[in-house]
């Protein structure tokens, strides 16, 4: 873990870490590794209806995050239309078990994005969104596609929203036990969790003499530099 | 994937799969299937700063969903309050990987939830929950540990909301390429993600001859049956 930046502060009282203050994060850098590290997003909007979450993938380009889906999209629409939208996207690290039901936890790398986003309506902003998306699945994958077109791109809404009024939360390390529980003899420790991608498993209707690249022979997923 | 139940409608607007209705599920059992098996949920609420949405652990106890935390949590007091809340949990089964960047997609299966919540104030009931929570990090972790205190109980609060107004969406399959981009020689196919637990590694701090539990030397999450 990198010490945090003690320059760092947070933007505003809701992008604040409430409990638990001192797992706070507010440096760009460790907001985005998040980011760009969680496969997906869980994005929250409030409609006529009361409050609305749900997930979706996601890209990082810069400061800003962007989002795409069918342009029939409710919740994208709505984001689009200037509604007020929270992003949250979390890594589990770890189960953290205590020697006390009250004392465990997860270890875990979160991020919650507070905004209002805006549609891309620019082609170029648009054509390099959705290319951030192919490749924030599978680094490299977007060289190798077959790129969209107008019609597809038109079909297409995708909302950046600047992210500028966010909040890392980060727990690292063994369970916190109570002083008197130290000495029971119940196991406590981490258990590690990882997301493990699997070799590709090939459509069956592909023609013959496809190459197989390297990341479906081996598929991992990783920073993408920009 | 079992037969959906044709009988099983969805309860409201708002809990109906607006996009690829025919994803859409809405027997209760699919929907206990996935809640147990995502290991943590995303709970929306709208306040006066407008939309957020915040990662959290869960259990599911027959038809009712306990969420807890410290009884400080703004985001809980909320809900036992009586705000409006959306919880959604996902799990994704496979990056789907077309031949055009646009049919790019992912297996998963995803449950979105409406509903208000309610605080858990009968001993018993809250302690019910609490135990629940620790077995859905783990199966049988319950047993072992050491039990709240009625203290440690006094400081959690624990909302339970009802599994009624709820949806489950399921992808699964190949991807399904426009028939023009059937013969490009690009690779297409399935690259399963899972997430995994290691062998846990103890705490420095154990005194010596605690037994290692199943749950931590192989550890698996799976179905506790309630």
């Amino acid at each position: 873990m990198r010490t945090p930046d003690a320059t760092a502060t947070p933007v505003s009282t809701r992008a604040t870490t409430k409990r638990q203050r001192e797992r706070g994060r507010y440096e760009p850098s460790e907001i985005y590794t998040i980011l760009d590290e969680a496969l997906i997003c869980h994005v929250a909007i409030s409609d006529e209806s009361g409050p609305c979450v749900l997930p979706t993938i996601h890209a990082r380009i810069g400061d800003r995050l962007y989002l795409h889906g069918a342009a029939s999209n409710h919740l994208l629409r709505a984001i689009a239309h200037g509604a007020e939208a929270c992003v949250e996207a979390t890594i589990v690290d770890d189960l953290v078990l205590a020697r006390s039901a009250f004392h465990h936890s997860m270890n875990y790398r979160s991020v919650v994005l507070y905004g209002s986003g805006s549609a891309v309506t620019e082609r170029e902003e648009k054509r390099a969104a959705v290319t951030a998306i192919v490749d924030h699945v599978l680094p490299g994958r977007s060289n190798d596609v077959r790129a969209p077109t107008t019609a597809e791109l038109r079909s297409t809404i995708v909302v950046r929203i600047p992210i500028k009024e966010a909040s890392a939360k980060v727990r690292t390390g063994p369970p916190i036990d109570d002083a008197e529980d130290l000495d029971l003899l119940i196991w406590s420790g981490v258990i590690p969790v990882r997301t493990v991608l699997s070799r590709g498993v090939a459509s069956l209707d592909a023609p013959d003499g496809i190459e197989v690249p390297r990341y479906v022979m081996n598929p991992v997923r990783g920073p993408v530099p920009r």
